[in-house]
């Protein structure tokens, strides 16, 4: 494992996107949903094959928070199956490379309070089932969408699957409260199964008292939602104010989860 | 643009596979299809929003080729959108990377000889119609196609497109010979638009009098198929063979295009 500024143009990482990577929200020096981070890409590799280890990303983090001592920032962790193979064809033991790199903290603090104007993507997310739902660095359909996007002044793009269907937001993980449930939907065909997301449907919303599934919905059940707001580890929960001539209120049920997010750091 | 060994970690190509690449066979210190890899990159850079001219293709690629003066072997260009920009966002004024690689030669012979013998992929390519055709750097659906690869022993890997029709191998484009005609798969939603591909289209399969076509196929068809082949600009026309049980035998259609695409280097 090599960490460091800089990478081999022969890394498969650039050549071919192959591999992973987290991002952490740091709150003075100490990263306290890195466990969850570790196991999200321990499972990722463990879907590409490559052959990871949790403490590796344990301590190469470690070894990142301890340059920035008590400060507030950002931890990424780039992991890739390093150099070798023939093509595409993967080495069989691959030497492989961790990279971490360290940003300011973004302030959220109007998004946090006003909500995100969204716009929506001109690029659809494609169904792969093989790759749904991990955190890679093909990333091409994201920034693309980035890109080609009309109203370069909004927060977020709103991404469809293939179907046309609303799926999760660029960067973030997407939820509606409709009759009093909090819906996302299912990242079994696209989309980024987020750490955040995960928390949300495992702890956070039985702690706040509300009932939370994965189940697909469409434009018209998001326009008629009660509330919608979306999600990431770094920026935690955000409402949803506007999505083109759509708006929606910020609610209660956000409001509180956005509470027992922060409550996280 | 900087070329060079090795890259910023903080390079989009990294990060995101933001970016585009070309590998072209060099004989004897010559790349003879260079002009159209140079199209082929810009094109591509065009519908990523990457600002690239192809004179910087044909300077890198120059200064490669003066390193190797009058060798054999396969130069590879990578161009990404450098580093910069809001996450996903990209920098409205990037600065590009360019970074050249020289590769040995494969020796192809027994493969040009004999002809391939292909699996199938357990992974299909996902419908993408923004990036269909882009020989771009999210290349995660070969590399886990070649890792689940159940016969790692085989030359190559048919993928199916999302609606289980043959589409291209995993680093070649696929051909069919059917009632006196040329078939190979149109590439609108998946797939690489390979030079050589491009070639046999536009002038290689008229030079020896075949007509030729876009047209999608079925299994039943390639199965039915007179001869079956594959291109790349690297190791030209091979003949296929084998794909599990089915095999086919070296057609004279394939060996008079094998030779009028070998007269091209």
């Amino acid at each position: 494992v090599i960490p460091g500024p800089s990478i081999a143009s022969a890394d498969r990482g650039l050549a071919y996107g192959d591999g992973l990577f987290e991002t952490l929200r740091v709150v003075a020096g100490q990263a306290p949903l890195a466990a969850r981070h570790a196991e999200r890409m321990t499972r990722g590799a463990a879907c590409l094959g490559i052959p990871f280890h949790k403490y590796q990303f344990d301590q190469t983090l470690a070894a990142l928070l301890s340059e920035h001592r008590g400060e507030d920032g950002i931890a990424k962790l780039m992991l890739t199956r390093g150099a070798g193979g023939r093509g595409y064809r993967p080495p069989a033991r691959p030497e492989l490379s961790l990279i971490s790199r360290w940003h300011d903290s973004v302030d959220r603090s109007r998004q946090a309070e006003q909500g995100l104007s969204l716009a929506l993507a001109d690029v659809r997310l494609s169904d792969q089932p093989a790759l749904a739902g991990l955190k890679h660095l093909n990333r091409l359909e994201q920034v693309l969408a980035w890109y080609r996007a009309a109203a370069p002044d909004v927060d977020e793009l709103l991404m469809q699957d293939a179907a046309g269907r609303p799926l999760e937001l660029a960067s973030m993980n997407l939820f509606i409260v409709s009759a009093g449930e909090i819906w996302t939907p299912p990242l079994d065909r696209a989309g980024v199964a987020g750490v955040m997301r995960g928390l949300i449907l495992e702890t956070l919303a039985a702690q706040i008292g509300v009932p939370v599934r994965e189940k697909r919905f469409s434009f018209s059940q998001l326009h008629a939602a009660d509330e919608v707001f979306a999600a990431n580890s770094v920026a935690g929960v955000l409402p949803v104010r506007k999505l083109a001539l759509w708006s929606w209120p910020v609610g209660a049920i956000t409001r509180r989860l956005q509470a027992a997010a922060e409550e996280l750091f």
